[in-house]
């Protein structure tokens, strides 16, 4: 199949149904027409095969994960997300490959009112997928990471450390029993939290992909103040209860491991009613924004627990991890 | 040098300017506030070593090559560049070949009012450059390949083939004199047009990226009208008249060549001098529209030409090209 013929095939499946998509796939560029008033947030992340999902992961969850990771970002900015373009190299181009991929971002958009409006498809030796996600806001109301203040309480949606621990048991999943088989479903389809609904609630925001205490040290230095986490408090799910049974164990995969895509925010503490209100996921305070310097972690008795008890301290691909 | 070092050093060469750029790299995603009555046309091109440039392309040509490529789309759809993405993959991203490759993306915007506001670094085994352009146009104003109509002429700014013979130069270009330096320089190093500028006055735009032949044809079947094209009357560089003396070469290379990134518009006749008024560079008449069936050739004598002379029809990156 040349590659003109797939790509008709795959933008028959992407028509666009947003009233604001004056155009999708299929001329030079798309066109697309934001609402009066409100401004556009974009954000670009690429996958690549081996160092953001394992080479062996189904096309569909690395269709699904792709889109996901970068709706989490316009998450993290309080946007409404609305349109998508992807690029796609891989070193076989298969028509069933790709339907399956299509498969996965069309599962990763249900819910959301969200158009594919741009692709591109190469041969490479390298699985790569480029996705630029465009979102709306209300002109001035994104979520910024630099307006925590002190005071703030700090939380995050959902459960942390299940990506990680889905990590550790993709070798022997053919084995899995159902908690592992909970926690793999967390690595290969994450799901993006509605961030859009914190606008006007919390003050900071970031996702959590690199980790909690990486992520929330770029709160950190970008509004100049420090927090105290209590690292006892980080949600977890039952799954990841069982699985790290040891608190050593998951405290770090909890403070440490990436690809959550949970939202970490701060917030008034007279918010975290309404905050919790809006979610559709549970919202857990953690601890809170204070003048101090950086980041200083306690246990649930409010010891001071060394850094060095969480020596990854997130992705950082330059480092060959 | 460790991923957020080496982001925070090249994103110090990539402050925005625009006004209209709320917040560029940094947070999760930047904010953009397009003017009221515009649309935004958004394209993705990736570029991949040793697929749409040679893999011993210098770093900073690399970067040049990858931003006109896509400000050439947003020309074609007749956009004002605005702002750009960029995903970074690669084998290894030393901070010299970084800079190097902004060096490139600098020159490429240089002229242009742009802001880069997203990135994305990572290593891959393949080098792949994944770029999301965004430009704006006054409501219902973009060119679209669609609007071509029967009577139109079809005209081609700058000249054609350049960049198809400086791939053949390409192996022994230590060797290369004046004529072919100037023609790998097409190849390295692309001008985008300045579509913006044919707002009101051409239908239909295409850029050509894949052979005039080839793009041409997208014209064609989106407005569903046929062309006739004189293939002597393409235009050719003073360098490609000597690189390929013999017509049947040069017009193979003019007719098919990819990568010239010039634009191919179809106009009503009355606006010919408008057009060319506009524009910085030459606009040359290469035929015309009519209601015919798809594209038909001749020579300059009006002789039809069988297409077989012709036999590759631009790239198809799923054909192995």
């Amino acid at each position: 199949m040349r590659e003109f013929e797939l790509i008709g095939s795959l933008r028959e499946r992407l028509r666009p149904t947003r009233p604001d998509t004056r155009l999708g796939i299929g001329d030079d560029a798309a066109i697309l027409a934001p609402p009066p008033g409100h401004e556009i947030v974009v954000t670009t992340d690429a996958l690549i095969a081996g160092r953001h999902f394992p080479r062996d992961t189904p096309a569909a969850d690395i269709g699904f994960k792709s889109v996901a990771v970068n709706l989490s970002d316009l998450g993290a900015m309080g946007a409404d997300p609305a349109w998508l373009t992807i690029a796609l190299a891989a070193p076989t181009l298969c028509e069933d490959w790709c339907h399956a991929f299509i498969d996965g971002v069309l599962d990763a958009i249900a819910g959301w009112d969200v158009d594919i409006v741009g692709g591109d498809t190469t041969k490479s030796d390298a699985l790569t997928v480029s996705i630029t996600a465009l979102g709306t806001v209300p002109q001035g109301s994104a979520l910024r990471r630099g307006a925590a203040r002190a005071g703030d309480l700090v939380a995050v949606t959902g459960t942390l450390g299940d990506a990680a621990a889905g990590l550790a048991c993709w070798t022997h999943r053919d084995q899995a029993g159902a908690d592992e088989q909970a926690l793999i479903a967390r690595l290969t389809r994450p799901s993006a939290r509605p961030g859009a609904r914190l606008r006007g609630v919390v003050h900071a925001a970031v996702d959590v992909s690199d980790g909690l205490l990486a992520d929330l040290g770029h709160i950190l230095a970008s509004s100049e103040v420090g927090a105290v986490i209590d690292v006892d408090a980080l949600p977890a799910s039952p799954a990841l209860g069982r699985f790290a049974a040891d608190a050593t164990t998951r405290r770090r995969l909890q403070a440490t491991g990436g690809d959550d895509y949970e939202l970490c925010v701060t917030l008034a503490p007279a918010d975290l009613g309404r905050a919790c209100a809006v979610l559709d996921c549970p919202l857990t305070v953690i601890g809170h924004i204070d003048g101090g310097a950086g980041l200083r972690l306690t246990d649930a008795a409010g010891r001071a627990l060394d850094h060095e008890l969480f020596s990854q301290p997130g992705w950082d691909h330059f480092d060959g991890r």
